[in-house]
């Protein structure tokens, strides 16, 4: 940690911030500027509040040199977290594993198709939606704990592992018996409250990259999960906000590089979100193998019975096949396994 | 709603969407256009829902024109909504009312302290963090339970009602009984699940704007705790996330009068989260009443013991002071009652 | 300027660093922290290249500590830059400026007319677009060197100094010649062949802040004109570029005070651009001046035969007298002449 | 185009605006809901100025439908452009083509020395930066015309066609008889003027995103160089501007299959300037490539002298020749030709 001191602080002013410093067990270099003077911070700087350094007047800013999380970081933990769930394996070199499902839970006929045709085509576990976070409190909020019962009935006949999100502190018991990964949803990112309960939670947790959180913040956030116990978090990058309207998101598939050099756990991506667009997801899809993420979480959609989508926005069975293939080809090339 | 047809859609699948529509009993007008067909929903397409639209294959775009909110409108309720606690009264014409005090709640003393020096310089009500969102889990969390009992102690001598943050649903019980205003903040503004256990609640709530969230979902956040059955919500604007660095956050201020053109909740600012800097709290305030806001919340910080912060960053209470004297001036000369 | 080191990086290569500033005559500090040594670069830094130091493979990171302008920097030039044109007096301490006229130069009567109605009310100097940037290549591109000549004649007439835009760089000797400000658009902002030919010109510099600039790059794109020989370079604030569709762009009104501290140029506000709707020009304006501005540049449109616009969503002559007095009765008790 | 007219217009004002709609020749259809009254304007709304419609005070909001830009729409123009420029094709299916060199040029050894690497590993063009776009007057700005003398003896010695940018009007002339490709900055995507020159043009245009253009405003930046005259036009994504800081700028490849849907033109990936980082260049190379692009531009540095930058942060030589050799053959399996 880098502390410059405001244009002409006066020496006893400099000595009472170094005093501060030394009290915490640090030692100090000076570094004498023409304009600013520059103390650095040596020792183990992680238990130094920046703000607090910044309520003195005589500070102009506080540069962090270290990371500020532990725990998800690489720096001590080299080797890759792999997370095994079903046959699919998060994080093993050279594995993509792909989770698809529908966006909403709405009908057992509808889970169970949808289960048994990505089941088919690849996917190693089913996604779908119960607890449904809405911006409209007028908007349907999902079928709730009907909806997980409907997941259970998918996974008994399909043998996938079930993916759904949570949405309240009060539901984390009910998730750990019934659910196999608890996803945490891009709104709830910093929901600390839901987080601390998350750490002391027995699944794994796929915590999805809020909409205007830094990689830092998202990683910050798993360490949340990671500080409470429980080591097994897939992150998930789902898109940013932008200035850009034509996509719903900005996906940051950069972040998928940079996650994988900051931190040992592994990173999907969800191509159904960010875009917001069918005839995105494939070519996104692709991109994201492509650029080293772990894998995919997809929305299939399947409605045999309403005329209205008959051509869904979201992949149909058949589309979602397609794209496992080409991902089965595209990886066989370069090393990686569906 | 208006909904576009892609570009060469069939006669048939453009009769599809038209029954679908007119099945959730509604008009439809047809607009035949070069290239594109426009059909023009007619009547209450509140419960429309626009993705359901877009999974229809056929559909380019959902455009909607009417606002989704209703309750939190003032197209439905004209006169603007004035929360009275203590001395203040928010939202009403020609009122400003300040709110200050401590970011974290430290001990007793630096919360009397602070609280009656912020009331001779005429805040009318006290803040203070008890339980604190920090973006670390090793971050000094708050005073917790302890913190209330401590704003309720400051209450008690000085009269000023006390407004302090909510982080849990665990916890509505706890502050509706002790709080005078429950504040959400920026991090759990779409906590939904929070939000509807406030929306039972029978205190008044100060909700922040997230940080990358738009003004409609901030109404929409409203709308929920309003739809619960809590009329009180007070709107603050507490800076958004963008790519300038310079400030913490960029202070939106033009989103003071475009949500009170919408809506009839009063909207206050909070400049002191912002910018992050002690010395741009005293324009933004200036600004903040002159693009006409309901009023402040400011951090004033009393740390008369630690050599560290003796010219602390936040207000200390001669700068509070001598702010409130200069709103107070520029205020009568506008009509306007600090 | 401080140079972190990788962690692990070898004693020797750290060398190669330390002698490659050494010969750009530069002392260095050595920083050896638990995980990254840090290197605190003292003496004149202002040519040194941080992307040039990144290129060493052992290079973590370069934190620059001073900042990169000097010739628009307050620290060198503590008084305030005053631009003094006609009776505006831009910088000039308590002294609020207003430039005001219509968006595009479409006629002589309507340039005239609008012209003789802002200066009664108090307007200092006109404002009209003669070259226009437009975002599509079809749309009416201004009425070029015609619209300098009708904003001339009403010069003439009313004796208000002239402000218009200047796309190109063949442009200058003519606008050199005949205009009062030369003002440059947001688009062109970092046009840096147009920036180094308005440093050799005689005439003031009104510089927009670019739609996705940093202050810090803004304050560099007026170093260019400063550095160039021209030192009257008056700011415009007007809207970066966010993901809030609700206002065209966000007005960054905590950027006043920033550039107030940094510089000693002045800075005005356009409330027109930034917004995009006429209602919000007032609020914006009384903010704009309790943030501490210097002044605005206000859009007021004139059009009394056509019957489209006889509510133009500009500001028709009345709506701007009104602004005008509500500023000055504003002012007054804040001690701002207008 | 629809236009929504605010709630409770009067008939008679809707009739005006009704009329001048009718008087530009067009057709319109009236849907009255609830509250508003919507207008479908039919017939080629291309010419029609929402913002004109925007000054009548009755109009809420005008929502375009058709895409402004004609040109470079694939609407009108459903095969692929294919620009051909020495071994290189832009825009032919199923191939992808890789422009590669220094940043700046420097002297004729080092451009001599690189552009045979590249060529070795398979490089199409050689790029480089002889007039180079700094925020900082203070920085070095290029060796200018004898930068462009330097990649002309490259050229002569590889037969690799050159690629430069351009920053002036003044330049055209020069650059359209030296230059193979004249590339146009992200800071000049909306320097209208140079762009006009550009479309009088012979030569392709690389056309660069702005750091915050939207797709839209890119699409129309390259039909002001098409209705000019010059159809062609490479597009290059390099980036946009978020609140992000660990990259540079968020490499936004949703855009790719956004482009090749909306427009005929080819769209390449600068995977160097996006991220800022030399290690992030060949995962996002790899997935510009899975995501549909026509090709790259990559900086390659080659320095064999300076001791500084033996480890470039630019890819070296040998970085290089692995990178293009994982594009061959992870493009082998998918079927495109590097």
């Amino acid at each position: 940690m880098v502390v410059i001191m405001k244009p002409k602080t006066k020496e006893e002013d400099i000595e009472t911030v170094i005093s501060y410093i030394r009290d915490m067990g640090l030692d100090v270099m000076v570094n004498k500027g023409v304009n600013y003077t520059v103390l650095g911070l040596l020792g183990d700087t992680s238990r130094v509040d920046p703000d607090t350094l910044m309520l003195n007047v005589h500070v102009d800013r506080v540069m962090r040199i270290e990371e500020p999380f532990k725990k998800v970081s690489r720096k001590f933990h080299p080797e890759n977290t792999v997370i095994k769930i079903g046959e699919a394996e998060f994080g093993k070199k050279n594995t993509f594993s792909v989770i698809a499902g529908p966006c909403s839970v709405e009908s057992d006929a509808q889970v169970k198709e949808t289960a048994e045709a990505v089941k088919k085509s690849g996917a190693k576990l089913l996604r779908g939606g119960a607890f449904k976070p809405r911006t409209s409190p007028y908007s349907f909020q999902g079928l709730e704990l009907r909806g997980i019962e409907i997941l259970k009935a998918a996974r008994e006949e399909t043998g996938l592992p079930i993916v759904t999100e949570i949405m309240s502190p009060y539901m984390v018991e009910e998730f750990e018996r019934d659910v196999d990964i608890i996803q945490v949803g891009a709104r709830n990112m910093q929901n600390f409250d839901l987080l601390k309960e998350l750490g002391k939670c027995s699944k794994p947790i796929l915590l999805k990259r809020g909409l205007s959180s830094t990689i830092e913040e998202w990683l910050m956030s798993a360490e949340y999960i990671l500080a409470g116990g429980n080591q097994n978090v897939i992150l998930c990058e789902r898109g940013i906000r932008t200035f850009e309207t034509y996509t719903r998101n900005t996906l940051d598939l950069s972040a998928i590089p940079a996650v994988k050099k900051l931190s040992h756990l592994p990173v999907i991506v969800d191509p159904s979100h960010s875009a917001g667009m069918s005839w995105m997801v494939e070519p996104l899809s692709m991109a994201a193998m492509a650029v080293g993420a772990d894998g995919l979480i997809v929305e299939v959609h399947n409605c045999p019975e309403k005329a209205l989508c008959d051509g869904a926005q979201s992949l149909n069975p058949k589309q979602f096949e397609d794209l496992m293939n080409k991902l089965r080809t595209m990886g066989k090339n370069i090393g990686i396994n569906v």
